[in-house]
């Protein structure tokens, strides 16, 4: 770990230098913006304990899949709202969503969760 | 899964047959309120890829631990930015602050991440 103290430099230079050696003093410590904004993206998702409720749901479900008509009751909110909270959790790619007929049925994905969790804890 | 296409009864019938039979389909499905709340306390001070990025240096720190005076080079903001996000970081107990003279020293603490992740990928 090296102090850089000239902002400037600093912004620029892990970068170059991973890129240059591949084999840096800690490369595992370098996470850059762009890896930082995904794993931000996806804990920012699970940020809210209504949508980590509505995730863990699915994810527990014995079919692997819920039915929007099934998560309103347990989290006690109206449709709309538990629509929206799903919605986010699709975008950072947490859960897909597949409409049959009336209703949607949201499946959990929790891949990027284990792996935003790797990158600070490996 | 059962489809219900009364919105009314989907909103509360899943609840009331928890609580009446106290061993639903999916007990360990339930995250209650409380537990919800903990967890998405710490995913959200990890909902910003500053911070992702000062947690994964302080994480993988040869020494363990980081002098605020070497964090603010690497995210190329200001000491009371950065600051502020480790109060969040310290807050959500991801991490530990140490006064040494003029500077304050971090240790990642990541087993809330753990805990937080494997509540809702078991």
């Amino acid at each position: 770990m090296v102090a850089v103290h000239d902002p400037t430099a600093a912004q620029t230079a892990p970068t170059k230098a991973a890129e240059a050696s591949g084999a840096c003093c800690a490369p595992s410590a370098e996470i850059d913006e762009a890896r930082a904004e995904q794993v931000a993206k996806v804990f920012k998702a699970l940020g809210d304990p209504t949508r980590v409720r509505l995730l863990a749901m699915i994810a527990e479900s014995p079919s692997g899949e819920m039915c929007m008509c099934d998560l309103t009751g347990p989290v006690g909110l109206s449709q709309p709202t538990v629509s929206h909270h799903m919605k986010l959790l699709v975008e950072a790619g947490l859960a897909t969503r597949e409409q049959r007929g009336r209703w949607a049925y949201f499946q959990a994905v929790t891949d990027p969760l284990t792996e935003a969790t790797k990158a600070l804890t490996r």
